[in-house]
């Protein structure tokens, strides 16, 4: 069998480099990382027998509790971390909560009883949030800054500045009468947004003006009709991510609405969908790969008694599409 | 803690009943299958505790290995069995294996050496499937009928049924130059579907024509591109399967042909993404979550020494939706 050191030295490279390639977690120079992943293929070095020989007390699965596996955010959140647990030698077990506390709850019990290495979860459950921070497995919250001291490490995007990011392109492609459909104040991502939303209605002394919504595709065909009750005359939305703003599509073209020609729209998320349906969406891209991929990084360093960080905020980014267009652009 | 006797007392049926409601494979009589549901509400029975006791030496996890599990009918199918798998104390191991021959080995390997209660596992790959048939663990086949003595039982739908249907339909909607976007031949889900389709062209005296595709997006973008250029009459096009028809569908507008007015398009699933986009699609809709959910029971009978089918075929069904429309609605 191949060792981590003979890996590393015909990498060029130091065994602790080697580790950090495969945990995929920490800053590693391209060029090394490039050689070590050479080295790794042409050897046939097995990671994962290395592992299970270091760490024999680790059960080598990760938990993965999230509120529905079939909303693509979370399919591809779980797949990027099955992926870096793969990579490692590590398994998901993934178990799906339909946002119930008791479900969640026995879940966690579930995990714990069968010596998981650590849980991911997505929760959206007070009550399972103030267990987390006893929880005798480390705990990494993807999507939700907890208040207290839940969780052994959060990993969140900078919901903020894509809240602000949405509204200001509303503004740049000439909406002077946005709605936001706000997510649930609950959750960081809701208040965050809605408060960058905000910022920048002041800053361009615009109207304030929200229709309540949670994240999934449903909520969003009723909120689309509220919006269109309450506020018809808006000329741009911003929906609190895809699904909603999928949906929101759906509902405004069957009344007759053009979009983006009478009406601007935004989502959140940048889902694989939000580039695949047509029109495609204009979106706050979050990074849902890495988020995940780190979030295994995190589990994997604790059980081989690495460091990592506790809070992690991941950048966002504007991704402009079919559903919204710059004033410029209206002028051709 | 309440016994499985007590729950049956309750109900006024036998514990082998409640048995089946909470294994859901058996066909239970509606009225008995509530009035099990509601005891075992009412006395809080835990199924998960008593399979426990009951049954020592299983691990109470099933492994899952679909090839994309961002992939919305393997996202929707983990579902239905994680859901199964919950409701009577067992959890799911995700694998995903990118439909890669050797992932898959490592996968199953570690399933078996995990002491999984069984493999449910949609394979691609034909070295894979000659090995299943030596599992020394129950495995399930699904979407896929494998050739020789692989597996302990299999699940899919009927597809020749199904490509009867969409070509029929098409015809129904007026369609005289229909093109199939023909799925791999190597699986029965291809075969069969494009055999129904063939069969159909020959009872109407229509010319056969098709494409090759496989059954994911990108695939189906390249393939509508290869469509055009081929078969720029077409009228009426079948898509191998859902995710295929959306990208057929974004092809065919970006060329600015309308659908359903110039071209109608069916495509094959009935994932949930099929009613959520706009237009919704016409598509031949599988049982999904019942295949997912059988799947699951087919594992836990076995665990619990039960009787089970070895062959499973589900009916498919035409559902109709905006990407079609019928003659005499054309007239009107």
């Amino acid at each position: 069998m191949t060792s981590i050191r003979e890996v590393a030295k015909i990498a060029g490279v130091s065994p602790a480099t080697v580790s950090r390639v495969m945990n995929g977690t920490a800053n590693v120079d391209e060029k090394k990382r490039q050689r070590v992943l050479e080295a790794i293929e042409k050897t046939g070095f097995r990671p994962n027998e290395l592992a299970r020989a270091l760490y024999k007390k680790s059960s080598r699965m990760i938990g993965v509790i999230v509120p529905d596996i079939e909303n693509p955010f979370f399919s591809e959140l779980s797949k990027a971390v099955e992926e870096q647990a793969y990579r490692t030698g590590y398994r998901i077990l993934l178990c799906n909560s339909d946002d119930d506390p008791q479900k969640e709850m026995m879940n966690i019990q579930m995990l714990v009883q069968m010596k998981a290495d650590g849980i991911i979860i997505t929760t959206n459950c007070d009550s399972t949030s103030r267990v987390l921070g006893d929880c005798p497995i480390p705990v990494v919250v993807v999507d939700r800054k907890l208040k207290g001291e839940s969780g052994t490490a959060f990993i969140e995007a900078d919901h903020y500045k894509g809240g602000r990011l949405a509204a200001r392109h509303l503004v740049e492609c000439g909406c002077k009468n946005i709605v936001c459909l706000q997510g649930p104040l609950a959750y960081s991502s809701g208040r965050q947004r809605y408060q960058g939303y905000l910022d920048i209605c002041e800053k361009y002394g615009l109207k304030e003006q929200h229709v309540n919504c949670t994240y999934d595709y449903e909520a969003g065909r009723r909120a689309a009709g509220e919006l269109m009750r309450r506020f018809p005359d808006t000329d741009g939305i911003i929906a609190c991510n895809d699904m909603v703003a999928i949906s929101v599509y759906k509902e405004l073209t069957a009344r007759g609405r053009r979009i983006p020609e009478e009406i601007q729209l935004i989502g959140f998320d940048d889902i694989k969908f939000s580039r695949m349906c047509t029109p495609e969406l204009t979106t706050v891209s979050q990074p849902i790969r890495e988020m995940g991929s780190l979030a295994a990084g995190i589990i994997i360093r604790h059980v081989e008694g690495e460091e990592f960080l506790q809070e992690n905020v991941f950048d966002v980014k504007l991704v402009e599409r079919d559903t919204t267009r710059r004033k410029k652009e209206q002028k051709k």
